[in-house]
C-alpha cells in the first residue's frame, strides 16, 4: 500500500522517479487523498482533480525555488503530501494540525497563503517581478480555476501581467467547469467553446487580449500531455497561460458524479459514500433560506444575490422556487454588491447572502454604492464569528468593527434562530441598508416561529435581572450568538443579562440604564474587541458621569487559527467557563471579590470599588 | 452667446431640436463647460470629451425612463447641463451647490451616484434586471472609459451581464486612451488594435467572450456616427457594447495637448491656460514622493505601487528616477495590494500609495494577503480625512476604524510634514505591515528634515502641559492632522496636549497617564468617531478605575458633503473654534464650568465632578 508514495518526502524524491512510475504514483496519491479526507473531513472534489497537475508541476519545475501559488488553495492536498506533509494529513484542519490551505509558515513550498479566491496571479506576478528586480532566475506559476478566474482581481492581474513581455510567468488555468457550485457567466460558454477545439489551433483570443500566450486545452489528468506542455512552456518567456481540463472528484465515482456534495464533506466511509444528512438542529443558514422563500412568496420584489455560494448560503431551495429572482453572480463580491444597489435603485428588494469574510471584498461598494445612496439592500451575513476548520482566512472577525462606522447602515445580531428570522424580516422593512450577522452552524435548536414580526429598531431586551444589592451588581451585555453563554455565566454571578440585538443603532438608553444600575458591565461579542460593539457601548458611556468599569470580551488582537469551533470559542474565552474566568480575573485584579458561596444561585459579592 | 443652449432645460427640449442643430449645440456646450470650469475649477478634460456623447444619448434615448449610468461620473457635466442644471454649474462642487458627480438626490436624470471607478455596468445590469422583473420597458446604459474598464468589478459585471441574452443593456466604451494618467496594461494594446481596424469588421473578440455584441469603433465626436449607431443599437437586444473613440480635452487645445494637467484644474483663464504652479507650501503628497525617492536611492529593494494615481499620489518623480521599480497597475486596487504582497513575499519592500477612500476597495486583500501573512508592506494613505470638492465619495472617513481592528498592522498619523516623513521611514523599517495616513493638501508649512530617523513604535509625546490644579485639568489627545487645532484650542483652556502619533499600537501608557492626571480627556481625530481611535482610548480606559470622562471629537455618523475643506472641517467642529465650542458645551452640560477669566492664557476652572 502506497509503495511509491511512501518514498516521496519532498519533490527531490519525486524528481528521482522514472517518468513511467508517475502514473502509479498518481493512483496512490488519489487513494491516499480519498482515505485521508474520508477520515478527517476536508476538501475532496477539488483535490482529486489536481493529482496529476501537482505531480507534473513538482516534477518539471524546481520547487521551491520556482514558485507555485495555488489559487483558493483548497486543491493543494496533493501538493502538501508531495512536499513532506504526508503524515501531517492525519491532522489537517484540526487544532495544532496543518492548515487546509497553503500557508507560508507551514512549508517553504507554500510560497503564498491562499483561501479567498482569485489572488494567485497577483501574487505570482509580484514574485516574478521581485525575482526579476533581484536578478534571481525563477519561474512563477499561478494555478487558478475557472471559478476563481471570474473574480475581478484575477482580471486586473492578467491585464497588468500581460504588459511584461519577458517574465517567466505561467498561469495554469484549471478548467473543471465548476466553482463550488456550477459556474455562471458568459465566460463559461467561451471556455466551453475553447474546449470544443481541443488539440487544434484556437488562439484563446480572450487571453491573448490580456497579453497572454495561450496553450491548450489539454487533458489535465493525462501526465504525458501535462509534462510535455510544462516542459515546453518552461522554455518560453512572457506571460503564458496553459488551459488544462480536469474533472472535480476525478477517480472517485461518487465525487465525480456530485462534486458539489463532495466539495467539503465531513468524515465518511469511502466504500459507500456520504450518508444522506440526518435531520438535526436547523442551521442559521437554513433559517435564512427558509425566511427568504417566505418573503419572496409574499413580495415579488424580493430577489436574492449570491457570489457563488448557493449551497453555502442556503439558497438552493430559493433558486428552485424563484429562478428568475435568484442571481448567482459568480465569484464577484464587488459586482454582487453594486449590482444589488442597481436592483434596489429601481424598486426591487435585494438580499445579498454573503459570508462575513467575503464581504470584506465589497467593503467599498457597500459604502460607496449602497450606504451613501441609502439604498434598501439587506445583507445576510453568514459565518460571522468563529468558523472552525477553515481558520484565520475565513473567520468572521471584523464585520462589526468595519460595518458600524458606516452611516445609514443598520446592523443586527440574532441571539437565536427565531430572532434571526425576525431580524431578517425587520431588515427587509427598512428604508435604508441593513445587515444581519449570524454565526456558522446551529443555534440553540429552538423552534422558529413562521410568523414574521418586526423588532423595534435599536432596542435590546433584558433577559435576566440581578438580585444583588447595589455595589455588587454585574450586567452582561450580550450581542447575538453570545447570549446563551452569557446566560449561563450569569448564573454564577447572579448577573443581569441583556440581549442587545442591535449593533447599530445601539440601544444606548439600555446601556446607560445598565450602567446606572450596575457596578460592572461586561460586553460580549463574537468578533474583534478592537472597534467592536463593546466599544460602541464605551462611546455611549464616555461622557456619562460615574460609569462603572466595562470589561470587553471578544476576539483579542490576533488572527484565529483553525480547529473545532467549540475549541476555538473556548480558547477565545467566549464560552460560559471562559466568560466566568474573565469576570473572576477582573474582579480579583480590581479589588473586588466574590463571596465564598458560589453556586448557580450564588450570593455574589463585589466589594464596592474603593 | 449660448443661443441654443439657453433653450435646453431638459432632454425634452433637446429632442425637439432638428438634428442639424446638434452640431452647433455641441459647440456651445463645449464653450460653456470650458468657461464654467475655468471659473469654478473642476473636471475639464474628461468633460470636453463627452459633449457629443451626452447630446446623442439624451437625443436618442428616452431619459430619464431610460437609465444612463456614468462611470466615475467626472465626465457628466454636459449631462448635467442638458438636464436642467445649466445655471447650477456656477456652484458646482461648492458647499450647497451641485455635486461634481452624478447623484440620485440631485436629479431624476442621475439614476445612480458614481465617483469611484468601474461600477457602472454592475449598476446598469441591476437596473435592467429590475426593469425586466417588473415588466418595465427600459434601456439601461453604462458609459465607461478605458481606464475604468480595467477595474475588476467591470469585468465581473460583464461576465455576469453576458449571460442575459434578451436584456436591453448597452455599454458605451468611451476609449480616449487615457485614465487620469496614461493607461497601463495589456488591454490598452488590444484596444489600440481594435481602433486600427476602425470602421471595418473586427468582432471585438475580447468583449464577445464576455457575451457582448461589439459595435465600433466609431468617432465619438462625430454626431452623425453616434446617432446612427445609437439608433441601431436601440433596436437590438442582449448585451451590446459600443466602442467610441474620443479625445480628452477635445476642442480646447491646451487640454487636448495635456489632458493630465487639465484633468481637474482649479480656476484658470481659458485664454492663456493654466499658469505654472507657484511654489508654495509642500503638500503631504509631495513629502511622500520626496521621501520615497530618498529611500529608493538608499535601498534597491524599495518599490512603489499605485492604482492609476501617479500624479495624485506624488510619484511622477519616482517613476522618472526609478522606472523599473515603479508599478502603475491601473485602476485595480485589489490587485495592487495582493501584488504588493507577492513582491514582499520575495524580499522587496513595497510601498503602496493609495487614497484612503480607494483603500476600501482592497480591504480584504489587506487583511487576507498582507496582515494574515504579516508581510512588510507600507501603505501610504493619502487623502485621509476631509477632501473638499469631491465630497462624500472621496472623504477618507473610515480608514482608522477599519484598519485598527486588523491584527499585525501598525497605523500612524503624522501631525505635520516632517513627522510624516519620519513616520514613513519608521514604517519601512518594520517587519510587518504598516500604514501612514495623512491628509489632503498642505500641513503647517514647517521645514522637513532630510535626515531619516525612526520614531519609537507606539509612543506619543506631550506637547503642552496644563498648569491647572487637580480638578480643573483638561487633556487633548490629538491624532495626526488635528494637533495644530488642538494646540490652538488648548490655549483657551490651558489644557495639556498630546500628539498621539500612533493609532495602533496606541500609546496606552500615555492615555492612562493623562487619565490619571486630568479631569477631562478630549480625543480629536480627522475620521469617524464610531470605532475610531478615540474609541481605542476608551478601550484602554474601560477597566481603569476612576477614569475621567472622555469627549470624542471627529466625524459624526453621517457622510460629509462637498465644499471647501476649511468649511467642512469647521462644520465638523474640528477647527480650533469648533474644538473649543465642543469642550465648552461639554463643560456646561456636565456640571463643570469655566472661570470668567477666558483668554489665551485663561485661568480655566472645572468644578470637580460631584
Amino acid at each position: 500500500m502506497f509503495e511509491l508514495l511512501k518514498t516521496i518526502d519532498s519533490p527531490v524524491d519525486l524528481r528521482a522517479l522514472h517518468i513511467a512510475a508517475l502514473g502509479s504514483l498518481a493512483d496512490e496519491l488519489r487513494t491516499f487523498i480519498l482515505r485521508s479526507v474520508a477520515k478527517t473531513g476536508g476538501h475532496l472534489s477539488a483535490n482529486l482533480g489536481t493529482v496529476e497537475l501537482s505531480i507534473a508541476l513538482h516534477y518539471v519545475f524546481d520547487t521551491p525555488n520556482d514558485r507555485v501559488v495555488w489559487d483558493v488553495g483548497h486543491q493543494a492536498y496533493a501538493h502538501k503530501i508531495l512536499t513532506g506533509r504526508r503524515d501531517a494529513m492525519a491532522n489537517i484542519r484540526q487544532l495544532g494540525g496543518i492548515s487546509g490551505f497553503p500557508r507560508r509558515g507551514e512549508s517553504e513550498f507554500d510560497t503564498f497563503g491562499t483561501a479567498h479566491s482569485s489572488t494567485s496571479i497577483s501574487a505570482a506576478l509580484g514574485m516574478a517581478l521581485a525575482a526579476h528586480n533581484q536578478s534571481q532566475p525563477r519561474h512563477c506559476i499561478a494555478v487558478i480555476g475557472d471559478g476563481a478566474i471570474t473574480g475581478g482581481m484575477a482580471y486586473e492581474a492578467m491585464n497588468h501581467a500581460g504588459s511584461f513581455k519577458d517574465l517567466p510567468l505561467l498561469v495554469i488555468f484549471n478548467d473543471n467547469d465548476m466553482s463550488i457550485s456550477p459556474p455562471v457567466g458568459a465566460l463559461r460558454k467561451y471556455f466551453g467553446k475553447l474546449k470544443q477545439v481541443k488539440g487544434s489551433g484556437t488562439d484563446g483570443a480572450f487571453f491573448k487580449a490580456l497579453g497572454f500566450d495561450y496553450t491548450g486545452p489539454i487533458d489535465g489528468h493525462n501526465l504525458d500531455e501535462l509534462l510535455t506542455a510544462l516542459h515546453a512552456l518552461k522554455k518560453r518567456r512572457g506571460p503564458q497561460l496553459l488551459h488544462i481540463v480536469t474533472e472535480k472528484g476525478h477517480g472517485y465515482t461518487p465525487a465525480a458524479a456530485d462534486p458539489v456534495l463532495y466539495h467539503g464533506p465531513g468524515k465518511f466511509d469511502p466504500t459507500h459514500g456520504i450518508d444522506p444528512p440526518v435531520a438535526g438542529k436547523l442551521t442559521y443558514t437554513q433559517v435564512f433560506g427558509d425566511w427568504l422563500c417566505a418573503e419572496a412568496k409574499a413580495d415579488k420584489r424580493v430577489v436574492a444575490i449570491t457570489p457563488a455560494m448557493r449551497e453555502g448560503s442556503g439558497l438552493v431551495e430559493f433558486e428552485r422556487r424563484f429562478p428568475d429572482r435568484f442571481f448567482d453572480v459568480g465569484i464577484a463580491e464587488q459586482h454582487a454588491v453594486t449590482f444589488a444597489a442597481g436592483l434596489a435603485a429601481d424598486g426591487l428588494k435585494p438580499v445579498v447572502a454573503i459570508y462575513s469574510t467575503f464581504l470584506q471584498r465589497a467593503y467599498d461598494q457597500l459604502i460607496h454604492d449602497i450606504a451613501i445612496q441609502n439604498l434598501p439592500v439587506v445583507f445576510a451575513i453568514d459565518r460571522a464569528g468563529i468558523v472552525g476548520a477553515d481558520g484565520a482566512t475565513h473567520t468572521g472577525a471584523f464585520d462589526i468593527a468595519h460595518l458600524r462606522c458606516i452611516p445609514n447602515l443598520t446592523v443586527m445580531a440574532p441571539a437565536d434562530e427565531d430572532e434571526c428570522r425576525q431580524m431578517l424580516h425587520s431588515a427587509l422593512l427598512l428604508k435604508g441598508p441593513s445587515a444581519v450577522r449570524y454565526p456558522r452552524g446551529s443555534g440553540n435548536g429552538i423552534t422558529v416561529s413562521q410568523a414574521l414580526h418586526a423588532l423595534p429598531v435599536g432596542k435590546g431586551e433584558i433577559r435576566r435581572i440581578s438580585a444583588q444589592p447595589v455595589g455588587y451588581r454585574i450586567a452582561l451585555l450580550a450581542f447575538g450568538s453570545m447570549l446563551r453563554s452569557a446566560l449561563e455565566a450569569a448564573e454564577v454571578f447572579d448577573a443581569t443579562v441583556a440581549n442587545m440585538r442591535f449593533i447599530k443603532p445601539l440601544d444606548g438608553a439600555l446601556v446607560e440604564q445598565l450602567a446606572r444600575d450596575h457596578d460592572l458591565l461586561v460586553t460580549i461579542e463574537e468578533g474583534c474587541v478592537m472597534g467592536g460593539v463593546g466599544s460602541a457601548c464605551l462611546e455611549r458611556l464616555a461622557t456619562v458621569d460615574h460609569s462603572p468599569p466595562v470589561l470587553q470580551l471578544g476576539f483579542s488582537d490576533r488572527f484565529i487559527e483553525h480547529g473545532a469551533p467549540e475549541q476555538l470559542l473556548s480558547m477565545c474565552g467566549l464560552d460560559a467557563p471562559g466568560i466566568t474566568r474573565s469576570i473572576e480575573a477582573f474582579l480579583s485584579t480590581h479589588d473586588m471579590e466574590l463571596s465564598n458561596n458560589r453556586s448557580a444561585t450564588a450570593d455574589v459579592s463585589l466589594r464596592a470599588r474603593a
